[in-house]
């Protein structure tokens, strides 16, 4: 038998964010779709940051900042993903490692540079994302350690992360490990366009391998393309242990079978919505991880997903585990 | 004649700062002292930044974010510094240009790595600087355009700069090629432990060349050795046309030989006191260089000021000038 070393083995696309503000007509002569995340080859990202305005780095990539929120809650987070050995890869190793997150994935040592995702934030707190995945998509199936994914009480996939070429095998891969050492496997759907890029594969994978569904409205109702929020989330009820539905400012909805638990947003002074996905569900896995109720469990999802969006950057500032104490005794 | 084409050009140390949060035990236990500035060479940023919490980057390097606030308040601004053709110089780039700052210095090619500064910010929103000067100090003499700097109403060094091997000459060259256009010079003593370093050439230097200065209490106290804030003003004041003396929270006093105009500081929820002086001389030198009487000039930069250290990062965020048509009118 492993040891169970480890809350949570996310694994996803090693990102450096670049966020700037950008007006509403900036987006729309570019034809960028506001909420979005699109993948850009390198020079569209060359054009593109050239025409941003001045900027902000910090770490990011849904997974790793999921990994950062859960380390930052005191859970034992480890995190797997690829980047290049440049100065923006270095930042991304520090900033992980920093924060807790056991993060042994060796650097590329020649090939495209680390991952980067132009983040253009508008008036209204709205991310739109850009993404050139560089080093990222570079992650291969043999990085993927079995024996780290059996010593983790839930391997996390980002939808995302099916958009690297290994991305399938990867998925697999982990699922097996975790399966075989009786985990479970949590996955997120990313984005509704990364949906519609693999609602095929996602359903399938689904159906088969995953446990816990992390999906925001628009995500879900894409993958089982019907109209109502309930309906989607009846059908992903159907097929997974747990659902975790996201709905911004009206909260989340938890499901287990027939069960449904309503769960409020936090009020937030809301500056960026970058990572609140990613951070709500650092929360719910911290709690899940360590013996909440599934009620609970998204209350602290809420919480860091209120602290996240309350500044500039996917990765939290402030000390959650006192946030969550305050709030939640 | 030359053409008028700035109002500022702004020289110095082009840095990319990496800000992280801080306990006041981690600066006790490596005996930084707070809110100064100290050098520091490659192996020991490696050994701090492996030893630091995760971070943000965003451009820096004083004179930088004076010309960056100075642009944004729409003056015309330059600055000159030096790169390496890294990613980190890369985004230094990016962000002075998407400001709107004139910026051609060409990126070194070899040698160090573009500058970093380790920002600690602790809980009291104080910062102390750990700067590591790579591809900054190797700006040299020759960098310094004699047109450029007599095409700017005012040429505004940063006292960093003296650290450079070529620091004193660059200083040398810029004022005499501004003073033979019949333009101002302007300095800002950058730091307590930079006066200690070059107390008496930076006396010979202001007593010869300066026009306006810019200082805070500690710095203007250690330049004269002198004990009393008054007392140092006055000194200032009978060597230079214009002296603009930061106090913190007490506001700033502006001293043209006899006069004293007191100008208190704009309260704003303190995040981050990075940049604070920086801005400060944005405010002030776009009041100057368009016309505002000192003390206008002087409220403008304690509204600079009041927003550059209501978050985090040494460059304006919100509109600067939509801030003062707001707060004077």
């Amino acid at each position: 038998m492993s040891e169970m070393k480890f809350d949570v083995l996310a694994i996803g696309n090693a990102i450096v964010d670049v966020l700037a503000e950008a007006s509403d007509a900036f987006l729309d002569e570019r034809g960028l779709h506001k909420g979005a995340m699109r993948l850009i080859d390198e020079p569209e990202a060359d054009a593109l940051y050239a025409a941003m305005g001045p900027g902000v780095e910090v770490s990011g990539g849904s997974a790793a900042n999921t990994a950062a929120g859960l380390a930052a809650l005191g859970g034992a987070a480890a995190y797997i993903g690829r980047v290049r050995d440049d100065e923006l890869g270095d930042v991304f190793v520090h900033d992980i490692r920093a924060q807790g997150v056991t993060f042994k994935s060796p650097a590329a040592t020649d090939g495209p540079l680390t991952a980067r995702c132009l983040v253009l934030v508008t008036p209204d707190a709205q991310r739109t994302l850009n993404t050139y995945l560089g080093a990222a998509v570079m992650l291969a199936e043999a990085d993927i350690d079995p024996a780290m994914a059996a010593a983790a009480k839930v391997v996390y996939l980002e939808g995302y992360l099916w958009d690297a070429p290994e991305g399938p095998a990867i998925f697999r891969r982990a699922a097996e490990a975790a399966k075989r050492a009786g985990r479970d496997v949590a996955m997120t759907l990313s984005d509704p366009f990364c949906v519609d890029r693999h609602r095929a594969a996602f359903s399938d994978f689904i159906a088969s391998s995953v446990d816990i569904l992390f999906a925001n409205e628009d995500e879900v109702k894409s993958l089982y393309e019907v109209g109502s929020f309930d309906a989607a989330a009846d059908r992903a009820a159907g097929e997974v242990k747990v659902a975790a539905l996201t709905r911004s400012e009206k909260g989340s909805v938890i499901c287990r079978a027939g069960d449904r638990y309503h769960v409020s947003a936090r009020p937030a002074k809301v500056v960026d919505t970058t990572g609140a996905g990613d951070l709500y569900a650092s929360g719910f896995l911290y709690g899940y991880t360590n013996g909440a109720s599934l009620e609970r469990a998204g209350h602290m999802g809420s919480i860091c997903a209120g602290e996240v969006i309350s500044h500039l950057g996917a990765r939290p500032r402030q000390d959650l585990k006192a946030l969550i104490a305050e709030q939640l005794g």
